[in-house]
């Protein structure tokens, strides 16, 4: 079991990779707990939550609404849960996103902490603080940023995902691999039955690796003024393809990561050799799916990624495998990319 | 015109008071702001407001809702405001908290300044960086702390109040007068006339004083762990006579005051002598207005209060004018205290 720490400045966020998830129950207070969780984490794992009242959401992004947040600050108030109440989130990023802006709101702030449940929110979700929901097409457009008190991640949780979930997450420990550290890149490429067979030591291991990157970045740079952009590398055409068609996060992402690597090697700032160890790696797992931008929607649907400023992108691009780098540039460019990388296939 | 501090870790907001309003242009970015604002201020005020697009939502409290919280973002998201956007609260209490959460939630934290047009948000709602919105019956159940960049406090916007509005707004002035400053208190007791006649160099005075003690409590304790609870003084009945009744937030609370005071005079925390006074000055300007809380609602109305934490409740006391003191005792002790002066009556 490993303890990651981020230190940031009024906060101290813990997370315990390889830990048992049933010892959450030794990390919260003894009363004024709610867990939240969705449908499908519940059936599998709710007979051995902590004894508490469980508010069940539906599984999926339609749960990450401003609405669902008023109907469960309701029940919070029903279950007479004050200012010294506790949230547990148990679940993966959507869970927790709504479990964390539910928490950094009601009352104006009441403490929280999660279980992950998802390779996807192990990696990414549940480290760095941020929690939102949508709002129609935009994602996390409302949300705040605060850490959780602890986060769980249990790598014998990662056998109960299906396919498409347990890949999706695989895409951004691939990114965390590209954008921060070759170490986990290489040790990806070297284990490619193990990560199949989602073996729970090797797991640890990986997700430690990641973990270790982004509590680093994010203590630098808890709000994404600077270094923290970095994590959004493959995410800007990642969303638009998310919004375009039906893949699920993970994949739009590695068809982002494919792009933005392609347009880094484009613009010289890597060889042709790891561009193809890049998309060879995410080819070799299956994450590459058919996706469709409509030529004309791609600027809307781009700059409704929220990272922008003003009429600019910060566009994340490779300097080579372990080394990202952040452009800001006009989103015209990012399209002309797109539409002439379409043309050319 | 004064210019008062409040310095808390990663926030320093700037309370202006009697500046004139017009210069707000002056502390706002050139582009990418957003005006929100009521109605009412709308059309009084809108042909001077610095020229940026203007949202404007229904005076009153029935603004202060999720819903309305997402309208606006949706608003926001179409005229295109980003991260490096700027939101100008033009308004009294509800525009202040509104326009505050959904600057504090919007792509997780945007900047925001206020322009206070209400003797009461001038005194309390602006200074201090609480914001939020209801939950049905139950008031600021969401929001979250944080600073406005800066507040504009102009004692001219005063002269178009409705009575009730600034009468309102005099309850709380009176009692930070009572839980903080006994000077402040004085000078409403010896300035009975230019406070009638909304004389603007005594008001910028009289919201100086108040703002220089909430800005004092509010950076000792900034998520009111402690000391900030006194500025609760009044508020624990206020708030179940203002749900109970359709009496203003001012004109509850001043009855919650008197409640208060007549407690702490039970408790022989004052003498006969200042508990005159008190309820002396609140009867002069006519803020005791009839009210009922149905005996057996007294205690789920004032359960419902947050600042309660467990099944106590943090009961504000006085120790003579200028001096609160924080009580935290069983909820069914206030309604008894409540059940037994009523019943005496």
């Amino acid at each position: 079991m490993e303890k990651i720490t981020v230190n940031i400045p009024g906060s101290v966020s813990e997370i315990f990779v390889g830990r048992e998830w049933e010892t959450a129950g030794k990390l919260i207070p003894q009363s004024g707990v709610l867990i939240i969780t969705d449908q499908n984490v519940h059936s599998i794992y709710g007979n051995r939550f902590p004894e508490f009242p469980v508010l069940i959401v539906q599984p999926g992004e339609q749960s990450k609404k401003l609405e669902v947040i008023g109907q469960l600050a309701e029940r919070l108030l029903d279950a007479g849960i004050d200012r010294s109440g506790f949230l547990l989130g148990i679940g993966g990023g959507v869970v927790c996103d709504i479990t964390g802006f539910l928490a950094s709101v009601y009352m104006r702030g009441i403490r929280f902490g999660y279980v992950s449940t998802t390779l996807l929110s192990q990696v990414d979700a549940s480290t760095g603080g941020k929690n939102g929901v949508n709002l129609g097409d935009s994602k996390n457009i409302l949300g705040c940023f605060r850490q959780p008190e602890f986060v769980i991640c249990d790598p014998v949780m990662l056998y109960t995902l299906s396919d498409e979930e347990y890949f999706s997450g695989l895409a951004e420990l691939i990114k965390t691999g590209i954008i921060g550290d070759r170490l986990l890149f290489e040790k990806i490429e070297q284990n490619y039955n193990a990560i199949i067979g989602r073996d729970p030591e090797l797991l640890s291991s990986l997700v430690s690796m990641a973990v270790n990157f982004k509590a680093a970045v994010v203590t630098e740079d808890e709000r994404e003024s600077g270094l923290r952009r970095i994590l959004n590398f493959g995410h800007t055409f990642g969303h638009a393809i998310e919004l375009s068609s039906s893949l699920a996060h993970g994949y739009a992402v590695a068809s982002g990561m494919e792009l933005a690597a392609r347009f880094s090697c484009n613009k010289g700032l890597i060889s042709v050799t790891d561009l193809e160890r890049i998309t060879g790696m995410l080819k070799s797992f299956n994450l590459l799916r058919d996706y469709h931008i409509p030529g004309d929607q791609v600027g809307r649907l781009i700059l409704h990624d929220k990272k922008k400023a003003g009429g600019d992108i910060y566009f994340v691009l490779t300097e080579g495998i372990g080394k990202a780098v952040v452009e800001k540039m006009p989103a015209g460019t990012i399209v002309d990319f797109y539409l002439k990388y379409k043309a050319g296939k």
